[in-house]
Formats: C-alpha cells, structure tokens, sequence
C-alpha cells in the first residue's frame, strides 16, 4: 500500500521539517510514504472562498482512480491509536493500493473537496495548524505500524 | 499565571527539543510557562508498578500548596482550541497562580497520582508519546494565547 500525504503549503517551522524526516526514516521499513506540498492559492485576504476553490482543484488533479482518501477534518472521526492501526489493517487487507491523507491548508479545505463521499478522520477535538496535523498524523502512522508489528514504541 | 509543563523522562528527539524552545519563544510575550523533566524511575521491565510509584513521588514533591494540577490522561476530557482557551481564562480570572499539567512518562502515572482529585484533560482519543503530547500542549498554549489575543495564527 502505498500512503501520502498532501497539504497545501509548505511547513515553515524547521523542527516541523526536521520532524517530517525523521519519522519517514522510521517509517521506511514499514511502508512507503509520500508527503506532497500544494501550492498555496494566494493571500488569505478578502478572496478566501476563491482561494479555497482554487488550492481544491489541485488536490482534484492527484486524484487517481483506484485513490482511498481520507479527509483530516475537526469534523471527522475519531479513532483510538489502536483503532487507527486496525483500520490501516483493513485498508491493506481489501488491497487499497494507493491510500491518500488530505491535509488541507490554512483555510480549510473547498466546499468541493468536503461535498466528495469521502471519509473524514479527526485526530482532536483541538485545532492544530496543518503542519503539525501532519506530523501528527505521521507519528500516528508510525506507532499504528509498530502496533500491527507487536513492537514496543515508547519514545 | 505561571504555568509548568511537568514530564518524566527528557525529549529523544531532536526536532521535539527545537519545538519546545521554539513555542517557548512565541509564549514569552503572554506567559510564563517552565517545562521540567523529572527523572525516569529506572528500566521498563519487571518492576513497572514500583518504577511507575518512584517516578510519581517526584511529582508530588513538586507539589506548592496553591497548585491548581491539570493531568493529561487519554481518559480525561476532550476540549476544543477555544474551549481550552476559554478554560485557561477562567483559571486567570479565578486567580490561579500556579498551573501545573503533569505529562507523565514513558509508563505513564502511577496510581497514587490518578487517585487525586485532578481535572484530567485529553488531548486526543489517540495516544501520543510522552514528548510529543509535551509539544501538541505547547501549541496549544500558544494558540490559546492567540485567540484570548484575537491573534490570527495560522502557521
């Protein structure tokens, strides 16, 4: 199974960048994760609907036919670690080929991209910049495999 | 308020140490906060409950009489960014001096520390490490601060 994740706007905080490659390390012997960067539409000023829109379309564009996305929503569901882990399982066990995690940016994601019959996982009740979403949702990648694998993971 | 951030053992990661000072620094205009690492109780194998006691004692002894404790248990409740915002007014508005969140460590807390009459606050239904809950709370912090502010943060 190949997994990526995409989001709109590079990171801009370097512990969040060095964060990134260190969990793509760990997680290499596992599975093979491609974290994508979308550009961003434009200022946040008046136009943000338009700019929304916009930044939408390119996540349309990835889209590939036999695609499994997930949508990172505060609205989604939520899962236990454990819970996370088994649902990658069952993913994997149906044969999902390509499994993508849509990450959004700083506005949101378009009205376009939330109307699709995709799944929306929350990881919190709490708000977390999209860059921070995502290193999350990497540390939750890694320690779901190490579950599936029985290997401890404390740190 | 001062506020300390209380776990035990010290972050692995380098891009967690670089986090945490980085939060320290965008903090500094609104709060004080101390984060302190208390020391792990020994190995991870047999003796896990007395490890875990140790290891609780240090928190105790850390204990001031105006405390006001808040642990981070995945049991404990969920809030929103803005709810917790709202909640660290309340404590401001109440008075508090001394604001205390005990993170635990790698086994987390001992009995003798969830037998107390503490709020509980999670940050998640998902279980994270020990460091990276330390980091997902100061972002938090931070953001909270930025809301009380009416401070766009998006990054």
């Amino acid at each position: 199974m190949n997994i990526r994740a995409v989001l709109t706007g590079k990171p801009k905080s370097s512990f969040i960048v060095q964060g990134i490659e260190q969990y793509g390390k760990w997680l290499k012997p596992y599975v093979r994760i491609e974290v994508r960067y979308l550009p961003l539409g434009g200022g946040t000023g008046r136009e943000r609907e338009k700019i929304k829109e916009r930044e939408g379309r390119n996540y349309l564009k990835l889209l590939r036919p036999d695609e499994t996305v997930v949508l990172l929503h505060e609205q989604g569901e939520q899962y236990s670690s454990l819970e996370f882990a088994h649902k990658l399982q069952k993913w994997q066990n149906i044969g999902v080929k390509n499994l993508s995690f849509f990450l959004g940016g700083p506005l949101g994601f378009s009205d376009e991209l939330l109307s699709r019959e995709w799944q929306k996982v929350s990881l919190s009740r709490m708000t977390f910049t999209h860059e921070m979403a995502l290193l999350i949702l990497l540390e939750q990648l890694y320690r779901a495999y190490c579950i599936l694998d029985n290997r401890t993971y404390h740190y």
